[in-house]
């Protein structure tokens, strides 16, 4: 069936990950959700003091470049391990906000009714 | 081959929405960060007030568990469309990063040393 | 003596306004700092959708404005909440951490070495 | 006459100490609410893996009392700066807000009626 994430074998990767270190106690939902914000500081550091035009090329630094892909991982990580411990399919939860998108933002409506 | 995360088909969509709407010009990296950061921030009001057993069981209440799922959806669209403006593949960034927490972190340690 | 912050009369008013509403036992520091969360989220997304130029000038439009004001206000008295239940004296943490800038930033050295 | 806070030596501060190091261009409002973004996100990481209990006697462990001072003060500085460049009166800001949330939330309500 066709699907627009598939984020099983992470969740598979992390609960084990887990589990070999005995952290199943400190992925509780709120601990996971103040290092969520966390990570997200650290990819907001990146973009601080860069000018619009430089933010978008941010490939042309192979080390800032890497530095990015560290800090969407992180994100990524906290976020899928915390709709785990919920119990939530993030699959689903997409899918769902997508259909409710579309209603709320009416593709002939145009981009300047964006907000 | 074996994938941790197949997020393309989300990419695609999030694409095709922008453009339909003539969205492409605000879907800058900055903008996105924002953006994102706004999303962390909704996600986290769910949490603020409830204590960690209550937290755990965020599925026992329809309602909060249905906002959740908005909540973390938001988070994912907008992280998911920023790594995609900035030309990062995620899959790839997540496997590079368990990688690199399976040697910062030792399987045989335990969790008490996960700080 | 000269200080830089005096912020006294607030957290008395903030202790009060808990006090008179039986909320001391919500104000726990986890609490505060995922309320502070929110509260920065919703700031941000003043600022998502602007260009830079137009980020300045805030003060043309009224109503934005006056919810500018009001997002400032909510982080702030988060901020000063969080510090007052852990029993920080912000203005001193702010005298030091002045003092550890400027040894780390010598003002000779120019705004380009600011990263 | 009473205030609720007074944060104009920092304000001051803060101007000296960017304009000695020629950092004005860079403190633009949207900069400046991404670095904010950063320290929140350093604050949250000293609560994200301690229990309740733990997080509210921070004082015990002289090392992460001194960096809550730090992360604490760093998030005040953003904040009263970002203030500061949108031509914000925080004092007047907090003072408004409050008068609102003692009408969103009567003092006779009681606790339970928080959310």
């Amino acid at each position: 069936m066709a699907q627009y994430i598939d984020v099983d074998n992470l969740v598979t990767a992390l609960q084990r990950f887990a589990d070999e270190r005995g952290w199943q106690p400190f992925h509780t939902p709120r601990n996971l959700m103040l290092a969520l914000t966390g990570e997200v500081g650290e990819l907001a550091e990146i973009f601080q003091w860069l000018p619009d035009d430089k933010a978008a090329r941010l490939k042309d630094d192979p080390d800032v470049y890497r530095h990015l892909h560290e800090e969407l991982a992180d994100v990524l990580l906290y976020l899928v391990r915390l709709a785990s411990v919920l119990d939530v399919d993030l699959d689903r939860a997409v899918a769902d906000k997508l259909v409710k998108n579309a209603i709320k933002y009416p593709a002939t409506v145009g981009g300047l009714e964006q907000r």
